[in-house]
């Protein structure tokens, strides 16, 4: 497993451990990660204004330069949970600092929190309490701590979902390691996406939170499974903090990082869409030549969530038409004169005219493959952009309309 | 039924014809509806960028005081067919002048033009015109004659849409009739969305422009199947032209025959996500309490466009997070501590804490009828909104996946 040969980084802690908050006896649901040192911290959040108690808490914790660490639980979201859900994401935090090991001292304040799971009922603050407790006492900087910590952030997640990359600057080798939770396809509750970044590259909070939301903004927001924004998302980045001894990485040395955890991003963010039982096909969009990357980004954005692109493609069908006309009511120009598609990278449509091709060569190759290659190209401008999606089947549709509140 | 009770307005002619554009022996696909003088016309189109030529050449000829009718076509779409698309939607209304009955003259501009089918292949031109010829020589005004128009411009609809009313005014009654299509829950192609409504009642252009686009933002702009908005959607108003010997209805008047037009357009578009086999529940949402109509409609909008809220209906779910959470993402203001909501009647959340209700009683509200009515307040202000959808089932994917271009 590629997993198993990633370097993690220095100074940092995980833990995974089962607190009984999911149904499943023996599932990991809550996780702590622990900088040995105040670290660097960025979030990026969901915008949905009906928003859970952690993100508003952890939101307001960051950008900054002196946060210790992270808990998380999954098995309720603690979302529509009004005073109470404050109260108890604000005591997780308490919780994870009073239960550090001895050498590493910390406030509540200086913990961030994150829930995933069922939305509406208040947490079980026993078990959450004994699971921190529990967690803080496994903490360690082994694989299977990371793993373990992976573990306990996921729902219904079909699949464990890591990623990571090293890069060298002038002090040395630095990692950056990644892990992400979301229900795919068949996700029955809110999709939440959950992700955390952990690198001991020195990095200033400010250029921190910069980067991270540069880099969602090319990856985890760019995928969608139903459009449905979550109350929860979060994604959140510690970074080793520059001190006396340990200088920040130079504007060139961050260059290259924001490129490499942008690629993080993207690799983490596509297995999300790319899990679930239900989902046949992985469907990448390419759009080029917007007036903008925002431009693109809006097109892109509505063919993924056209329930007729995501049908066509369940069926194997090269309907061109749906494709082009969901660019067209995306709010942002195109001109049909100038727009030319391709899929699996057979000309469908070019120049606001259909071309003749073998639909069912078309057709096979969607069939042969898992990923589904949609192409754009709207002749105007520099803007590009690349989203992923699934495919909408009827798996989908049984397992979001069987389940049951 | 009701429909035959309908008195039609006076000085209209209508016809609907087979012309073999449609597969199926004998299916109307052609549909002609004259004034014997020229008339008012007024007309809302589709804002999708990929617009087809029919579209173009009646926007172009909207709002006018000097039409003299109409010509549909169903079963092809003329919809990006390049440079041909434009002459064959032009041909169409010369054709429809030029085979008028021998009394009635009128030039190609007098004439709107409508196409629904299939999209991306040229109009077969010979079929329309023989279609046009015969059209033409079929015109009346009974009953038969409508409901023949009514067929002739209907694509997958599982059952023929209309909707009348009449008005009173110091010049006497009038009649208002309304004639639909779109294809509703199992729509595989485009579900384009065609309307016409014809009225006797005596209107300025401008006015009837203006009185249009506002009935049809709190009708079709308020319905959605699959949110895919179709390159050819179209909803057109002919009334009688004011003249020397008929007054314009005055403002109070025009007060009465909005409303009245408005109520008649809800009827009829309520009617498209109410079609098909697939569709097993109607949802109605109704936000009050934005701080503008157009917020309400954004909130709205996002909810009736959720596969979480459409699949959750399809079980009878009562997933109230689902639809607050759709709720929350719509970009315009609301605030949970603020927010209400009700299903068929039934609370089961208010400020900001779901409240304590009977699952199993709000789940057999919901199987025990084909209407769903989805009720948020958001305690804001005097914005409010209703919108109308479908639930999402299984039927629906398994036709637009296997439907083949």
């Amino acid at each position: 497993m590629m997993e198993l040969l990633m370097q993690l980084p220095k100074g940092f802690r995980f833990a995974g451990v089962s607190a009984g908050i999911k149904s499943r006896a023996g599932a990991k649901d809550v996780t702590l990660i622990v900088s040995d040192t105040p670290c660097t911290a960025a979030g990026v959040y969901t915008t949905n204004l009906i928003v859970a108690a952690p993100v508003v808490l952890s939101r307001s914790r960051t950008p900054s330069a002196n946060i210790r660490g992270i808990v998380v639980n999954s098995g309720n979201a603690n979302a529509c949970t009004g005073q109470q859900g404050d109260l108890d994401a604000a005591e997780m935090t308490r919780l994870a600092a009073a239960n550090l090991p001895q050498e590493l001292h910390a406030h509540a304040e200086d913990f961030l929190v994150m829930s995933t799971g069922i939305i509406g009922r208040k947490l079980p603050m026993a078990k959450i309490q004994s699971g921190i407790e529990q967690a803080a006492k496994h903490l360690g900087n082994t694989q299977t701590h990371f793993l373990d910590a992976c573990d306990g952030i996921m729902t219904t997640d079909a699949f464990r979902k890591t990623a990571h990359r090293s890069i060298r600057s002038s002090k040395g080798s630095h990692s950056i390691v990644g892990m992400c939770k979301g229900a795919g396809m068949i996700g029955p509750k809110m999709a939440t996406m959950l992700a955390i970044v952990v690198t001991d590259a020195p990095i200033d909070a400010i250029v921190a939170q910069r980067i991270l939301q540069a880099a969602a903004n090319r990856s985890f927001n760019c995928i969608s499974v139903e459009g449905h924004m979550s109350t929860n998302d979060s994604l959140v980045l510690l970074a080793q903090a520059p001190s006396k001894s340990v200088e920040a990485l130079s504007d060139t040395e961050l260059a290259d990082f924001e490129a490499t955890l942008t690629e993080l991003c993207i690799e983490l963010a596509k297995k999300i869409p790319d899990d679930g039982e239900g989902a046949t096909h992985l469907i990448e969009i390419c759009v080029k030549g917007a007036n903008t990357q925002a431009d693109a980004d809006a097109i892109a954005r509505n063919i993924a969530l056209s329930n007729l692109v995501k049908t066509a493609i369940t069926g194997g069908d090269p309907n061109w038409g749906r494709i082009v006309s969901a660019a067209g009511y995306a709010g942002v120009p195109i001109q049909p004169k100038r727009t030319a598609l391709k899929i699996n990278g057979l000309p469908l449509f070019d120049a606001g005219e259909p071309l003749a091709f073998d639909a069912k060569q078309v057709s096979e190759s969607i069939r042969a493959s898992k990923l589904t290659l949609i192409e754009l190209d709207v002749g105007l401008g520099p803007g590009s952009a690349t989203h992923w999606t699934t495919d909408l089947n009827t798996e989908y549709v049984r397992f979001n309309s069987e389940y049951t509140t």
